[in-house]
């Protein structure tokens, strides 16, 4: 149980005028009960209430902890279990749902009236999640000293005639060794021109003098979730690269120097894109500045041009300007930073100066 | 397009007295276009609708074929895509809703009054997908054939000292040799007491004498899945090892031989279920008998004692019996089946015979 935590939500509910909440992520529900289920196809809620009286609705095929202070309501696979939902729902009053309720949950509880209605209040749960508690940054920190040390690694596996894929199958022994759990994300090893692909995905490409090499990796530790961009380049870099190079470095520096309670998050979007824009190069940078992260990699919440979020102390994102030159070479820079009471924590480490790999 | 399944689907639809349906399944909507899409968060979607004038909704970052014949509706990631999804529904009729729908999809739909109410349809697209045609009958059948000889080649990896994990590491190199595109889920490979738990994980456990082989495992090819269990012993195998294996050998034969249109498959269940109990063993068959498979390895539809579904020809699904015996051993004997005409049709063909592995 995470009280404090329970309590931020029950507080943004009440700003929406909300009274209950049915959650049926199944991190959100970690992140407040410290119980984590995978449930499948099978319904698996918490139903938070104003006055404290929350309920956990769990099937019979799963074990949760037997120190849960929350009401449980256990079901089997032959329960009618919306029914059993719509009991403890309070009928006189709205009932904030999760954006994910899925319809097979959603449309049984309003034929049976289980509410005076329903509206998505995520909101209320992923604003919360955004801002990270001391215990969150701390296991951020250490996912991201992990990642810091294990990008030193794999440039140790960058050598003439080594295909994208045999690097990367070598990256998950690194990860474990190094204390993490496993990957954040599927890694990305892009060399040359398949860096022009922001998703581009490890193949048999072979690793020639001049490429770029793009590691945009992760791993988790203790649940939470890193996420960090390097590209370096093979035996050389044409001054091409390099230009392309430092235009995105200094975008990513940019948007750090700016970052400090207060700041719009679209402006940090809007200050990456003009240092890239007037170099030359605002449509080869086609996506949004960066991303919420936590117990998810990706988490709601964006940096972008239509971001309507401030800068607040606790919240964690990353910033990762990029240029991509179609059938030419791409560059992505990204750490991930930390919002602070006057300014901000990058919290990856390793250089950002442009590396040539011998 | 695949006319004659979107007729089915439709014809569906009118038994539920429905004129329209919004597909957001990405398996259900490449089942009836041959698009697919993966679309992570975003909205994707296929409305069908009784006079034909179906409507696509993608969002512009995906790409599908040029010569689909479906009126596409772009969006991009700033547009008010719900509202777009509105335009096209049907204001004056219900609107038959796919169970995946969330609910940030869903309660803007309602809250423009798209439709007359909505209901969970997807029993429509579930039914027709789970009686398959003859192009899918095809591949179910290919898939299989792979899986019958990828378990020949399983069962060389077995020698004193190896671990679960160190076969299991070495299995998609075979399924991708043989011609698959992958697994179909992460195969369970469990030895002596681990084969108790139906969804052990391989891990460092290492082979011992008398201990059983539990291979569940299966590949995707042409993007259809298979899905088969075989119990092997090492060495020796006791007798009380030879009686479970018999039962629950026994057990799959009994079911598939009841197999034909029109018997019910929660007869299917029981009859494996009494062979089972009548040989004390019934509180250790512990999951119902098998599951609908197809594009996806785990469709809807099972085999157990709460079906209300008959056999129908075209239909595909695993006969899976088992016995567990907690820190002992345990056994699964899994077939995947067609319903034909006039019996079934069994589609693996690998041994059922107890096999000592030397």
């Amino acid at each position: 149980m995470k009280e404090a935590r329970i309590q931020r939500v029950l507080d943004a509910l009440k700003e929406m005028e909300l009274s209950q909440m049915l959650i049926i992520d199944p991190l959100s529900i970690y992140y407040l009960t410290d119980v984590f289920v995978f449930p499948g196809e099978r319904f698996y809620g918490l139903l938070l209430k104003e006055d404290g009286r929350h309920v956990f609705f769990v099937n019979k095929l799963f074990t949760i902890p037997e120190d849960v202070k929350i009401e449980t309501v256990w079901y089997s696979d032959t329960d009618p279990v919306m029914d059993m939902v719509a009991e403890y729902v309070d009928k006189t009053a709205v009932l904030g749902v999760d954006k994910d309720l899925k319809a097979r949950f959603l449309l049984p509880l309003m034929e049976k009236g289980a509410s005076q209605g329903m509206v998505n209040a995520s909101l209320a749960v992923d604003r919360t999640r955004g801002i990270k508690d001391e215990d969150e940054q701390k296991k951020m920190r250490t996912a991201s000293d992990i990642n810091d040390q294990a990008m030193a690694e794999f440039k140790k596996l960058i050598h003439a005639g080594v295909s994208e894929k045999e690097v990367a199958e070598q990256m998950l022994k690194i990860y474990l060794d190094l204390g993490a759990e496993g990957f954040s994300f599927d890694p990305i090893v892009s060399f040359g021109a398949n860096a022009a692909d922001p998703h581009h995905m490890p193949d048999d490409t072979v690793l020639k003098e001049g490429d770029c090499v793009l590691f945009d990796v992760g791993c988790i530790k203790d649940g939470y979730c890193s996420d960090m961009t390097r590209t370096f380049y093979f035996k050389s870099a044409s001054d091409a690269c390099r230009r392309i190079y430092d235009t995105v470095r200094r975008a990513n520096e940019a948007a750090e120097a700016l970052i400090k309670p207060g700041v719009p998050l679209s402006e940090l979007d809007g200050a990456a894109r003009a240092l890239i824009t007037d170099a030359g190069y605002g449509p080869n940078f086609t996506h949004r500045l960066g991303h919420f992260i936590g117990l998810d990699e990706h988490e709601f919440g964006d940096v972008s041009s239509v971001s309507t979020w401030v800068c607040e102390p606790g919240m964690i994102f990353s910033i990762e300007p990029g240029i991509y030159l179609t059938g030419d070479t791409g560059v992505r820079v990204e750490d991930l930073v930390l919002v602070t009471e006057d300014g901000c924590e990058v919290l990856n480490h390793y250089s950002k100066e442009l590396e040539i790999i011998e």
